[in-house]
């Protein structure tokens, strides 16, 4: 791979790229200790790999190559970190000292794989299936005790199942195994002490390891009480380090909050209101409200950087993200008010200091790679560290640019246009939608927005691509009830506004997006795709039966909208279609579930999947007989008991679906036909079914520049 | 266990009931070797037992006990059986020479497990997840060659898959194992060749090792061809001897037929035409048709006894069934004509000495145990040799009387009535209907018709059990088209006139027969319930869900008639509701879908499954949304990772299943409370499902004797 600048972008270059997924600067300053998320393509896997970076001389060392990696710490007063690592024996508890590997401190036997597999806990999960020995951890301030939470095998007994149970299994593919967590604490001594025994489905216990809070002379934990379809529940339990007895502190509604942004005033911080700017509003625990002003950001979105406070607690860094050009920023926060750190880029992950004085952050936007970039919020400088990839720093960047449209409703979406390479003035290009929700920001080719939809090879080859996100609701009061009535399941809202909220009123703005660009002379109105997976695929399933200005679809691993998932998804379906797809409410799910309005498509939809979806093989099958072309291809595990995950784990199944994408849309967009293995040996098969097909879309009339046809 | 004379039934001893499933007689007529499968109550497990008894002495002799045991032949000269057992260590070929023991002839590495669990085949089965080494084998005429099956791992890389792959897997609960057949030739020098590899998918290599015809010099063995969805095609293959190599034969439409029943003259024997005689027909192979006259009688139903023809091949003694009084007999034929050998009870299996001067027989009837009879063909002479349980013939017969029903439409239904014990006329008692297609006949407490429905235990607990046919197709030209275009898929019928057919009017029959129990004083007509599994599932849930007349009802591991099974079933679905559950085609799905169909109901419904069947699940939670009672219970098989089969094959799950439909009718048809465990922990739901439900079924006018009110 030569270093030549003004290269172009290679399917395997979008595979490659490094993202961190976790960052920590040892105490005293001097390194950055953080995991890489990176594909081995030789290996055909999906690897973590731990670093350490000394800052004063740009030398970074590989600590660990890892199936698994969590909870990388900086231990105080040390230059060294704590780190959950799988290295081929489970889970388990490192720590990293000086040198360049990493020393064991805990093990626990790890019989238990984690993953979309038989026989495994199904978390969601970006990784190949993994032994867990230790899940989570946590040391007493004074690192006298080590309190942690350990993945055990359960009891094995299989009894006979009832109701909710059964219905649960409706699609369920793999059998999960009984598990159970263990909550332990190790003294300083060794001696290791079994505190309490959870179910998996305790989701502190599971997650948080119980969402320990130290004392003097003895610690806190919670854990969630929650049965049936009740609202959450949780028991708080006091346990004395001399007598190791948890005695209950009492039960709560709701579980212990564990993303509390607490401001300046000791009060929770939050984003509030709707329109351009929002509200930055902290509230008191006796809940008088303090407003900070309005901000063309918001905080508390898990994309952003995470937040720190300084040691006396005065001052706050907290990661933004804006509401246009969307990107991600930080704000320094103290009672004197508000400063942003902001410019066309994002700071998407950081590390600061205690003091607040400077931290290292993560630079990217959707032109630049990953840079590691150091940042002082005192005087807002940010400085150039390290840049992530050489890789793809030698790719010529590819013409992006940011955009705010508007639909007949009046609503705005944000979202970026990417132009075909070497774009010329008057020439119109082919032009695919990429959606998924509002993942289309400032982040460098990321596998949250773009899947294996192969934006920049697609500009390569002369598409223009528009990555647009869903319209916000936290613009409108209207648009957020609709969406807030999906979420809870209930109120006052009927279930065609709430379809209109949050589809309807999103496929308005795609088809007005495209107008806008047919209008302006960039695209060719008759070939126009669409593709985005999950939250995406929603929209793309809907958007082919809805309007007739798709040509082709790839929609990824979904099936929400369809009657088949009722059972699954009861509270929300009860939002969106009133009740379940029978009797009165049938007319509901004819308005808006796919796989009833086949006969109202004329796209060639290609579906790509990680799990057969009933409700994605429903969809094919109906467009298969309304003589739509359809394909739905399943990606496979790493064997026959194994899948893929929501987000392909497998690089192979990444190029390959990339490589179908190419194909799917040169075939139904550009009528090129396929001779070399892209479309997977599918090609005879595309031909039979645009000569067999139903009426393809009916042409736009072309709107010159002048407005005439 | 006592074997008191007047014993009543327990569960534990429906659950006893053996059953001979394969039977032979050594050469020499000297002795039978039998399979007998028995539960293990106490090893909580099916097994298959294998027997030895001497005619003269009726000393019987345990050789095995197997996890599965297949194709019990008579070795020709000698007084020994070769078998294929699985003793632990996979399905293996043995041989019984002299002795209480099995020797093993052949044996093949068995990595690869059938039955329904991860990672294996799903062949139907009623035995627990079994290795399978050797298949099925023959050996030459001369037993110079052994020619057999072997099962073995295939080649497991995942690779991409695509539509009808994908939609296969709409349900699949657990991933089968790549798996190939070995077609292997073993010479009299004990030299094994691998003649050629096959998939599993080739139907003709995995049941009938490719069904070898042997020949002088070589053989002729025949492979399945049919690829995707096209009608069946077999290529023939001739291999010699000599130099083992196979030359293809040539292709052929369909495949070898197996279960060709040859007459006397040389010609295919079958029954044909309507009504209640039917023809019995020999079709010579130029087309020619010997009519040998009409008979109460069809051959060919694979429950009855199997076939045997004379060495000069002029005379037969051919398994029937009856056509009025469902039950087993003979059939003796010659150019002559047919002698039947028949009376009130069944001959249910047999196997007879190569001259058909005589053989044994399973003999058995509702009220009597599977007994050992000897029949000679020529005289019709029938003799008892041996009683196969004292157990159970120690159980004092419940009075059981067979019937013959009209209903509305002039249709016959064939069935029997289950006294209930201690009967007292005059006395209104409730009643439970029982229906599994046709299998209402003359065996002994069959768990192919009655499955986990404790009929005997019902009767001694004071209801009526009534054990009923639907309504037979060959009555009537009508009856069988809509039944025929079932099948086919395709036809001139209307989709409503199948539905009228195959379910509607199988319903009009039970409603009629109720109405004459209640008419004759017997039944109380406010306190009705049905039962059924499989097909039963499919008569029971329509039936709810068309009739008032039921007020509980009980309903075995199906989900036919649901919407969600479209894609699995997309043949007979077409005949049924004419395409897919959406636009033209949803109303002919809101006529006969059971959960489509939930406000109808208005009787309690259980179910209890095998499998989480999405139909099944969807019915649930219809009945549930429109406050009908109704519970699925899912019952486990032997680890996380295999599920029980269609019919239970774990006793504790039977006896659980039966205790729990007990609780069930006992609930809602006699309104008793539960206070032991066989409502499995459920009572107090039931009791608040009773309270918060829609309307129950109104009550029927009781009609007295007089016809009045």
């Amino acid at each position: 791979m030569a270093e030549d600048p003004g290269r172009r972008w290679t399917l395997e270059d979008i595979v490659s790229v490094p993202r961190v997924i976790s960052m920590a600067l040892s105490s005293d300053g001097t390194e950055l200790a953080y995991i890489e998320r990176t594909a081995d393509i030789a290996g055909n896997r999906t690897l973590l790999v731990l670093y350490r970076l000394d800052l004063a001389s740009g030398v970074r060392t590989e600590i660990a190559r890892a199936n698994a990696a969590d909870k990388l710490e900086a231990i105080a007063g040390k230059r060294a970190w704590n780190v959950l690592l799988d290295l081929g024996d489970g889970q388990q508890l490192y720590q990293i000292d000086s040198g360049a590997s990493a020393r064991l401190v805990l093990a626990s036997e790890a019989k238990v794989t984690v993953g979309q597999a038989e026989g495994n806990l199904f978390t969601a999960s970006l990784l190949a299936p993994h032994r867990v020995g230790v899940l989570a951890y946590d040391w007493s301030p004074d690192r006298n005790w080590l309190w942690y939470a350990a993945l055990r095998p359960g009891p094995g007994d299989p009894r006979v199942q009832f109701d909710s149970e059964v219905t649960a299994q409706k699609y369920r593919r793999r059998a999960p195994v009984p598990a159970v967590v263990e909550l332990r604490l190790r003294a300083a001594s060794g001696e290791d002490t079994l505190i309490a025994t959870r179910p998996v489905s305790d989701r502190l216990a599971f997650y948080f390891a119980a969402t320990v809070r130290w004392g003097q002379d003895g610690l806190r934990y919670f854990v969630e009480t929650t049965s049936g379809t009740k609202s959450d529940e949780s028991e708080a339990f006091d346990l004395n380090f001399a007598s190791l007895v948890s005695t209950s502190a009492g039960k709560m509604q709701g579980l212990p909050s564990v993303d509390y942004l607490r401001g300046p005033r000791g009060g929770q911080l939050a984003s509030d209101g709707t329109g351009p700017s929002l509200d930055l509003i902290e509230t008191g625990p006796d809940g008088t409200k303090h407003r900070y002003g309005r901000y063309g950001f918001y905080v508390g979105d898990p994309r952003s950087a995470a937040s720190w406070r300084s040691g006396d607690g005065r001052r706050m860094v907290l990661g933004v993200r804006t509401t246009s050009h969307p990107r991600y920023g930080l704000a320094v926060v103290s009672k004197a008010g508000i400063r942003t750190i902001l410019n066309e880029k994002s700071l998407s992950r950081c590390d600061f200091r205690a003091d607040l004085s400077w931290g290292i952050c993560v630079e990217e936007s959707l032109s630049q790679p990953p840079r590691f970039v150091r940042v002082e919020p005192g005087s807002g400088k940010i400085t150039k560290v390290l840049a992530l990839s050489a890789r793809h720093e030698a790719i010529a960047p590819l013409k992006i640019t940011a955009h705010q449209w508007k639909n007949r409703a009046g609503h705005n979406a944000t979202g970026f246009i990417v132009w075909p390479r070497n774009y010329e003035k008057g020439h119109r290009y082919p032009a695919i939608l990429v959606t998924h929700g509002s993942d289309a920001d400032e982040r460098f080719a990321d596998q949250d927005l773009q899947w294996d939809y192969p934006v920049q090879a697609w500009a390569e080859r002369g598409y223009f691509v528009v990555l647009i996100n869903d319209p916000s609701p936290r613009q409108n009061p209207d648009l957020m009830a609709g969406y807030a009535q999906w979420r809870s399941g209930t109120g006052p809202v009927s279930p065609a506004e709430v379809q209109d909220s949050a589809w309807i009123d999103v496929v308005h703005m795609l088809e007005d997006v495209v107008s806008q660009l047919v209008h302006d002379g960039l695209v060719d109105g008759s070939r126009v795709g669409i593709a985005g997976y999950s939250r995406g695929s929603q929209i793309t399933n809907v958007a082919v039966t809805q309007s007739g200005l798709f040509r082709a679809a790839s929609s990824g691993d979904g099936s929400f909208l369809e009657p088949s998932a009722w059972s699954q998804v009861m509270r929300s379906y009860t939002a969106i279609f009133g009740g379940p797809p029978a009797g009165p409410f049938l007319e509901n799910y004819r308005r808006l579930s796919p796989s009833l309005r086949a006969d109202h498509a004329c796209a060639a939809v290609l579906q790509q999947m990680a799990t057969p979806f009933a409700g994605a093989i429903d969809f094919h099958m109906s467009l298969r007989a309304a003589r739509v072309p359809s394909q739905i291809s399943l990606y496979p595990g790493e064997t026959t008991a194994t899948d893929e995950t929501h987000l392909f784990h497998i690089p192979s199944n990444r190029l390959a679906a990339m490589r179908e994408n190419l194909a799917w849309f040169d075939f139904w967009l550009r009528d090129v036909e396929q001779t070399d293995g892209s479309s997977g040996g599918r090609a005879d098969h595309w031909i039979g079914m645009a000569r067999d097909r139903s009426a393809p879309c009916p042409a736009l009339p072309v709107i010159s520049s002048d407005g005439l046809p």
